[in-house]
C-alpha cells in the first residue's frame, strides 16, 4: 500500500508489543515494539514501510516517532518494569548527528522513563554509512545506559568480526530458516559459532521467530538468554503477566534436559566401554617392539566401531602409519602417514596432556572428517607416557547407537 | 602505472611462486602463483591490476592467462609434485559461462597436468554476481577434481554461514591484522570461531601473510593445516626443496608445544587445588539445612580467588542467591538471584552430568563475564547428586598465576 496513505492516516498507526522471555527466569523480561497499520479489517506490518529507503525520511521519522510515543506512553502509564525494545533506523537518526532523536528520547525521562529499561534494535546490514560510524553511535548509546541489540542476524549474513567489533549488549538471531528441516547442517554450525562467540564477548543471545518446538530446543541448546516468537507470545496491543509463559517453558526445559542428559550419558558410557576394551587390547603391550604391528592389532580388535587407527607420541607426531578400513572391510596399512604432526589440530594437544595426567581416554565432539566427508568422533587413549592411540569412529556406528549424534 | 603499459609489454610479466607449507609434514606442499611486472629495476605486484574492474576484461584475462601459462609450464617442465594455487577472477571466467577457461585448463592435461594438483583461489568478496552462482561454480570445479580455496578471509569480512554454504576445500585466512599487537581480543575470538567452523565443515585452514613468530604461533594454535608468508618463504622465481623449512618449523613446534603444555598443566593443577579446598570446605555439609549459609561459608573460604559463588541443582536451577564480592572486599548476598535457570548456557548442563558421574570438579575455559566485562573462569564442584557449587574466578587472580590466561 501507499506510503502517503500511511502518513495521511496516522491515526491508524498502532504500536504492537511482542513479549521477550528470559531463559533464566522464564518470565517476560521485555517487549519489542512493532508498528502496524489498521486497514479496515486487517492489521498490516509497517516493516516494509520502514525498510523502503525511497520513502522520504521525514515520512519514516514521523511514523517511527508516533509508534515509539504510543509504546513509551503505554509503558509509563502502566508503570511497567520490563525492558522496551525500540526498532531504530540509525541512518535516519544520524542525519542531524542524532540530536533530535536523543532530545526526544530524553524528554520521556521527565515522565519516569529509565534508560536502563531501553533497548535500541539496530540492523547492521541496513546501515549505509561506514561501520565505524555505527560503532560510535553504539558506544554513545551505551554510555547513556541504553542497551543495544544487533538485529536480524541469521536472516542476513553479518561477519563475526563485525559483531565483535560493534560489541552489542544483545545479539538477535533470527531462526526463521530453521523451520525448514532440510536446511544444511553447516548453517547450524555457523549459528553455533555465533552462539559461542556471543558468550565470549559477553553479549546475550536472543533468538527470535521461534514458531515451533524444535526452534525453541535449538535456541535453548545454543545458549539463548532470551526467547521471542509466536510459539510463545504473538504481537498484541497489551502487556501480559510476567509469568504467562513460565510453566510452559519449565516443562519444555525438563524435556530438553532429559534429552541432553541422555546424550551426555551416552558419550560417557561409550568412553567407559572403549576404555575397558583398549585396556584389554593393549595389556602387556605398553612398550611395543613393533608399533605398526600394534596398530593393526588394535584395529582388528576394534573393527566393529572404527575405520581408522593410528598412534602418536606426546608431541603429536604420528609414530605409526594409518590402519584404514577399506570398502571391502579389510584393513589397509598406509605407511606414508607416519611422522605427520597433529599438534595443531584443535584440542589435540590438550587431550594428550590430559590423558598423560589422568591416565584415561577421551571421546571427542562430533566433527566432519576431511576425507570421508561425514561426521565422526575420535576416541584417544594413553598406551604409555609417550604413546597414544587414536580411533576414528564412523557415522554408521554412531547412528546405530542412541544419542551419540 | 598504466594498464596499457602492462598489456603492451607482456614480456615483462612474470609468474612468481610463494611456497605453502603443510603443518603435518612441515614440507612445501604447494605454491601460490603471483603475477609481477618487471619495471626497470623493480618488480611490481599485479594484484592492483587484477582488482581494478575499470580495466577492460580482455586485458585482465590476457595477463591472467599468461601468468597461469608461465607457472603451469614451469610446473610441468620440472615434473613438480606439489599443488599449484592459481588466483582466478570468477566474474571474468563466467562471462562466457566458463567455457574458455576450462577448455584452456584442460589443454594442460595433454602435457601431464593432474587436476588433483590444482587449487583455484577465489575471493568471495570480489564476486559481483549472486552467491548461489559462485556456489555452482565451486561445485562444478570440485566435481572436476580441482580444489577451491576461499581467499582473503580475515582481511575482509565474510560471514560464517556463507563460508559454510560455499563449502570450500581450503579457507585462506589473512593474518596481516595480527601484526598490530594492540588489535582487540574480539577479533581473535572471531578468528577462533572461523577456525573451529572450518574444522567442523571439513575445510582445511591456510593462514597467509605470516611475517613474524607470533603470527606463526597464532596459526598453529588455531588449527592451521597450511602456512604461507614471508616469515617462511617469500615469492620467488623458482621452486624450492620440499624440506627447506622442515627443521625450522619443527623447532618452532617444540616451542609452541612447551608453552601450550604449561597452560594445560596449569589448568589441571588449579583444578586439583580447588578440588582439595572444596572437599575440605564442604566436608560434613553434603546435605545442608541452610543453602544460603553454606554458600556464604564457601565464599568466605575461597575469598582469595573468587568474586561470585552460587549453588545449582541437577536441572540447572539456582538454589542459592549469589554471594558477590563488592569493591570493598565484602561479600554481599543477592537473594534475588535464587531460582534462575542456567541450563541453557554452553557446557553448563554437560558439566553437571559429568560431575555427577565422575564425582569431581571442572574448570571452565576463559570467557567474558557479562557483568564484569572481564575474562574469567568458573570452577564447578559437586556437593551431592543434586547440588553443585559454581565459583567464578576473577581476571586478577588468573593474571597473577602463570599460564592461566
Amino acid at each position: 500500500m501507499d506510503a502517503l496513505d500511511i502518513v495521511m492516516n496516522k491515526q491508524n498507526v498502532t504500536a504492537y508489543l511482542q513479549p521477550i522471555i528470559s531463559t533464566d527466569r522464564q518470565e517476560i523480561t521485555g517487549y519489542e515494539v512493532l508498528g502496524r497499520y489498521q486497514d479496515e479489517e486487517r492489521s498490516i506490518s509497517l516493516r516494509p514501510f520502514f525498510q523502503d529507503k525511497t520513502i522520504p525520511e521525514e515520512y519514516r521519522r514521523e511514523i517511527e516517532e508516533q509508534i515509539h510515543h504510543q509504546a513509551l506512553t503505554s509503558f509509563l502509564d502502566g508503570n511497567r518494569t520490563e525492558h522496551i525494545f525500540l526498532n531504530v533506523d540509525v541512518d535516519l537518526i544520524l542525519t542531524d548527528g542524532g540530536e533530535h532523536f536523543f532530545e526526544k528520547l530524553s524528554s520521556y525521562k521527565d515522565y519516569g522513563l529509565s534508560f536502563s529499561r531501553l533497548v535500541l534494535e539496530c540492523k547492521e546490514h541496513d546501515f549505509e554509512g561506514d561501520v565505524s560510524r555505527l560503532k560510535h553511535f553504539i558506544q554513545y548509546v551505551q554510555s547513556m545506559g541504553i542497551r543495544i541489540a544487533l538485529d536480524d542476524l541469521g536472516k542476513t549474513s553479518t561477519p563475526l568480526d563485525e559483531i565483535a567489533y560493534l560489541n552489542p549488549d544483545i545479539v538477535k538471531v533470527d531462526l526463521e530458516f530453521l523451520a525448514d528441516q532440510s536446511f544444511p547442517e553447516m548453517y547450524r554450525e555457523a549459528l553455533h559459532s555465533l552462539s559461542v562467540l556471543s558468550g565470549k564477548i559477553g553479549a546475550s543471545l536472543l533468538f527470535e521467530n521461534i514458531k515451533e518446538f524444535n526452534q525453541l530446543h535449538f535456541a535453548w541448546k545454543h545458549g539463548a538468554r532470551y526467547f521471542q516468537g509466536s510459539y510463545l507470545g504473538r504481537p498484541d496491543l497489551s502487556f501480559l503477566d510476567k509469568m504467562t509463559f513460565a510453566e510452559t517453558l519449565r516443562k519444555h526445559f525438563n524435556d530438553f534436559l532429559f534429552f541432553e542428559k541422555k546424550k551426555i550419558e551416552a558419550q560417557i558410557e561409550l568412553t567407559d566401554t572403549l576404555a575397558k576394551r583398549l585396556e584389554r587390547v593393549v595389556k602387556d603391550k605398553q612398550n611395543p617392539d613393533d608399533i605398526d604391528d600394534l596398530t593393526l592389532h588394535i584395529a582388528d580388535e576394534l573393527k566393529d566401531l572404527s575405520f581408522r587407527v593410528y598412534l602418536c607420541n606426546y608431541e603429536g607426531f604420528q609414530q605409526s602409519g594409518n590402519a584404514f578400513l577399506d570398502e571391502d572391510g579389510m584393513w589397509q596399512y598406509q605407511f606414508e602417514e607416519k611422522n605427520r604432526n597433529w599438534s595443531w589440530r584443535p584440542y589435540f594437544l590438550e587431550n594428550i596432556v590430559r590423558m598423560n595426567i589422568e591416565k584415561k581416554g577421551i571421546l571427542s565432539d562430533l566433527y566432519t572428517d576431511i576425507h570421508k566427508e561425514e561426521r565422526i568422533r575420535t576416541y584417544s587413549y594413553p598406551i604409555n607416557e609417550n604413546l597414544y592411540v587414536f580411533v576414528d569412529i564412523p557415522y554408521s556406528y554412531l547412528f546405530e547407537k542412541d544419542f551419540l549424534l
